[in-house]
């Protein structure tokens, strides 16, 4: 470590195998430290990182990068820096914050951590399959049971005429009585995560719409990789609302390291 | 995180990529909290575990464990041990340590560590390649340029009817004027890694025996996926002695975590 390198505190948190570096010690953060801490072998290791401090409107401020250095919204990152904020004391069980998509709600119940992801006013599809935006673009298809090799057929649809200059994420996805099962490859990771936030809500939207549910309120719970996770909603004339990513959300360790 | 979790304090260190969790707190580890330690996304992450103590016969004790619980020898991790040692105060520049395959001595010079290995007798061959035991054992063969996918012609080796009960690390080399290059496939890991201390340490005196150079003392600078390190040591009548591994070893960051 080299003299010019500022010493931060900083918190690793994992939501369905979904990790973060997390760090309230800055809040500007450049795509080189981003890719330092994110770094696997000569880093700390993650999927994204997150920083947060006080906002006098809402509760806190956050902002998400992944892993390369690019600004995007994450659901499972959202959650953690939920549970990190009450760790802080920042806030009790109940919150407001603004992230990289604008504002959000959020409550902790049970160590579970609820999230109010934005209105989705329609669901394309795609043949069979469907394309929905929670933040991140989704592609979503059901199938009978899941490959296990899903990168390949994955890729096919990312880099697809239609979606290979924007990036689409894609989901495979299993609707069995009491629950979803889901895999996800993430565009930008390029390849299959452990649990896909976004991905896991797009997913059951998505379920909604196929299986052509007569009632407005919809609760699924949702397999993925690292663990279980739900989403509920409701459905209006406007759309789909109050629609909720629900799951835990871990504090692995904490450190200090220079950046 | 549980209230029957111990919380311990540890380090964090690379020396060519090859990374390690060291902590001092515990010497009696369990295979379950090694796996935790090296899990990357609901651990810390890294390719092994190395625990320490002081001893009174020699300057420090440590043992090395693999992801997977496993013990060996590991050239890279004991590198970093010895810097660690040094950065708690135990050793100035120069220790002795016992490590899972005996004692062994070490120096810090420029940063750099140089970890004396254990004498090797006689270098085995196979065809064109060789065979060379330095802590663990390793198949090396020489080509002209290095493949973009060494795994599958490494699984080759490595699965074949001679090594497959026991496992052998593969190294593929390529002798250049001012270095050696090198990629290396890892039993256990069963994939490549960014470096291998022992790989690195074998490839150089098989290089030495395939080249029938006639002087006794032999230097080479090793070009890994990780970075530099570099291998000297002595041929005798006995064999190969004083065979150093030399290379940097880094402490990227340090924490607490319950195990």
């Amino acid at each position: 470590m080299y003299s010019m390198t500022k010493k931060i505190h900083f918190y690793k948190y994992q939501g369905t195998g979904n990790d973060f570096v997390i760090t309230s010690d800055i809040y500007q953060i450049t795509t080189q430290q981003i890719q330092l801490l994110c770094d696997r072998k000569f880093g700390i290791g993650a999927d994204g990182v997150i920083v947060m401090k006080k906002d006098s409107s809402v509760d806190f401020d956050m902002m998400y990068y992944n892993a390369d250095g690019s600004e995007s919204f994450c659901g499972n990152g959202s959650r953690c820096a939920v549970m990190h904020a009450k760790f802080l004391g920042w806030i009790s069980d109940q919150c407001s914050f603004n992230s990289n998509d604008g504002q959000h709600e959020a409550s902790i119940n049970n160590e579970l951590v609820n999230l109010k992801m934005h209105d989705v006013i329609e669901v394309g599809s795609s043949g069979q399959d469907f394309i929905a935006n929670t933040g991140s673009p989704h592609y979503i298809r059901f199938q009978d049971t899941l490959n296990l090799d899903i990168v390949s057929p994955a890729k096919e649809i990312r880099y697809s005429n239609e979606f290979k200059e924007e990036g689409i994420n894609v989901n495979f996805v299993v609707s069995k009585d009491d629950s979803l099962q889901i895999r996800t490859y993430e565009r930008g990771v390029e390849d299959e995560t452990l649990s896909c936030g976004t991905g896991v809500t797009a997913s059951v939207i998505a379920e909604y719409v196929k299986s052509q549910h007569s009632g407005s309120d919809y609760y699924r719970k949702v397999e993925t990789e690292g663990g279980m996770l739900a989403v509920s909603f409701t459905k209006t004339e406007l759309g789909f609302q109050n629609i909720y990513l629900i799951g835990p959300a871990v504090q692995v360790f904490s450190g200090e390291i220079g950046i």
